[in-house]
């Protein structure tokens, strides 16, 4: 595995990733401010969606990247059981 | 709904969206300084798991505090709603 | 806990679980057949789906009936614990 | 993608479908008898995990498989969109 990987779409995943800090201070807030526990949760709902979208993201890239890359450098096998532990955390 | 509900375990949860925000930040700095995407991808999903952790504790007491005692004074079908529309979203 | 809950519903539940039941069977003969894992993959997602579905009926079910009758009758934090382990179960 | 996939596993595959079409049996069986509806979802969260395992099963098949080709032989970009797909369908 390499050591170091620019992400393709880096600036705009660093914007994504400061928008969901903004919403983690966002749901701190509205626990500070005692607001209805269901509004909270609405709040964390869409926080989770959006983490989800980047993770979806960087996996993308990391199969069309390193991946590839790994695959056709005959380090196949390796790359994809990497990969599929990786899925694994991410599947219900 | 209660216009105001103050959670009973309220610094814990304050304390935890800290860290939270934290592990985001952490993620922020580990696409910039282009570090390996499965590593990334680890992290995000220590804090998914960190955030589904406060989502069920917020759950929990929203069950035990405003719909239970919605539940004791008439208005349980409504409460009932509101919570399975919010499970919903959290469920599989 | 009550021994026995006859679900309002219960034909159209038994009428989706054979409905899954064929679905399953559809999955199996898609292996046998030597089809395409992809083909195969989105059959068990769209099971997946049909099964949540028929967890939410009867959560649904579980909550506006037994859970709020076990409230009513004082026993609210036990039949709460009881549904949070279950949610938590189908939480992400 | 290829018309036909013996899965390298397809026995046991099968089996564990078999397996887990007599726990849908199982669960409709609960509800004709009007079993206590907790238990009845706790049967379904068991199938549910059975069902998962055996798509990640066909996902690891899949990608060291089908997709490995792919890629070898030029057509990695579409197989890994392909697998994007799927994937997203089974995170959360």
């Amino acid at each position: 595995m390499p050591d170091i990987v620019t992400q393709p779409n880096k600036e705009t995943l660093i914007k994504r990733l400061n928008r969901i800090e903004g919403q983690v201070r966002g749901v701190t807030k509205m626990i500070t401010e005692d607001r209805y526990c269901v509004d909270v949760l609405n709040q964390i709902s869409a926080l989770q969606s959006a983490l989800d979208a980047v993770a979806m993201q960087l996996l993308e890239n990391h199969t069309h990247g390193c991946m590839q890359t790994a695959i056709k450098s005959g380090n196949g096998d390796a790359a994809i059981a990497e990969m599929m532990a990786i899925i694994r955390k991410f599947a219900r």
